[in-house]
């Protein structure tokens, strides 16, 4: 069964250009078969704010309104994702830019309203693992960004975290999957006040035990949840790592 | 050999809902295999004027600096070319949109300066036939928007009539290609102070003709240009036409 690396990579790194160019060196030297999920950053916030459209947020959680809906399709779709695929091109790899609604590859719904109508964000319904599985068979590295559609044309805005582990899970019939969380540290952090050095395998018994201590991050759950969320599925190699390590595998943190 | 319809839409088109709905339904019922190139439109202006970008033009000419270059990989690659797809998808055409940097599909080079430094424009080098191809054997529509890239990795802002006509010829050796440009009129107007009724058939001698009674709409120049520039190169079926006889082709106005 062929190896296939499944890395999304997130925000701050995206955010920085000399970052952004260092990990997409990394990236391309991966050998064999990968797939490239990448994040938003802190652009659509800059250009939501220049055009005066407001980003309500309620319990922490952002709401996406059809004014914020089209400038994270501008920025993540457009702006990121091609500077990220042009940038690919110049190092030699042939990466081709997606969102979840170009050849339908990712299906989503709009988030059902319980006690917070989030607005134009999808939860997934499905990937397409054959046609990823087409495409990588043409020798093209795909380049997803966190943008999926509902079968009526609306675009949604859909959380690149959980897109990277629905790809990892759908690809693990066809690859040797291993899904890598690539930020701007170089893995999980023992205690960020005291003890810098990364955990070499975060097991879920461990994960409450920090989490009850308040020693992890609270941005951090959400992308540790998700790597969670893929064991068990058939996917065993997740990790969460930096872009130093996203190749030697060096004092990275390995989940489960 | 299989027939390809190459189809470009024009920004008055894209700029309004209504309009944008019916276009994409016909081009949904063209049958067989098809392309289509999506120009831009106000939008992008709206977007660098809500920014606060200067749009600088010289002798009628735009210039693309960074700042707009951002501007329109936003909106081309980004807002349009993904509510493209999504509402293709919607009409059940299982379409892919792409631009020139995605796959290399589409090399061009800086324009180069003569008295005139256009900024960060693209003149296309390379339409990649056989990835085209390929995509389209896999039951994929391509629809390309306005941005290309040079080997450095750097965006460009590319006119989209001229890549329409790029992408006719190279696939002309594959298939029996029919390039349409469709525009707010159903074909080249006659007279548009006296005689709306279409030019059945645009020779050289006509055009020119026309050109110098000044009955043809400046705006309407590079569009027939480039559809001349078709002819005598393989393809030999080129027509301007509306969305109302896009399929159809009545009343539309043949090149050559």
């Amino acid at each position: 069964m062929d190896k296939l690396n499944v890395v999304k990579v997130g925000g701050t790194i995206i955010n920085d250009k000399i970052l952004l160019g260092q990990f997409l060196s990394a990236f391309s030297s991966i050998s064999g078969k990968k797939i490239l999920v990448h994040g938003g950053g802190k652009k659509a916030t800059e250009i939501s704010s220049a055009l005066d459209i407001d980003t309500r947020m309620i319990d922490g959680r952002r709401i996406t309104d059809a004014s914020n809906l089209e400038v994270v399709v501008m920025v993540y779709a457009g702006l990121i994702n091609k500077s990220i695929v042009a940038r690919l091109q110049a190092n030699g790899l042939q990466s081709l830019g997606i969102s979840g609604a170009d050849w339908a590859i990712i299906k989503s719904h709009k988030r059902k309203v319980f006690k917070i109508d989030y607005g134009l964000v999808g939860d997934i319904d499905y990937v397409d693992d054959h046609k990823l599985q087409k495409l990588i068979a043409l020798g093209i590295t795909p380049v997803i960004c966190p943008i999926t559609y509902e079968a009526s044309g609306q675009l949604l805005n859909t959380n690149a975290d959980t897109i990277a582990a629905k790809i990892a899970m759908a690809m693990h019939q066809h690859y040797d999957v291993t899904l890598k969380y690539c930020f701007e540290y170089p893995g999980v952090i023992k205690d960020i006040n005291h003890d810098k050095t990364t955990i070499p395998r975060l097991s879920s018994t461990l994960y409450s035990k920090l989490k009850s201590d308040g020693k992890i991050h609270s941005g951090m759950l959400p992308k540790i949840d998700n790597a969670f969320s893929v064991l068990n599925t058939g996917v065993e190699r997740v990790a969460i790592c930096g872009i130093d390590n996203l190749i030697s595998e060096k004092e990275l943190t390995w989940i489960g």
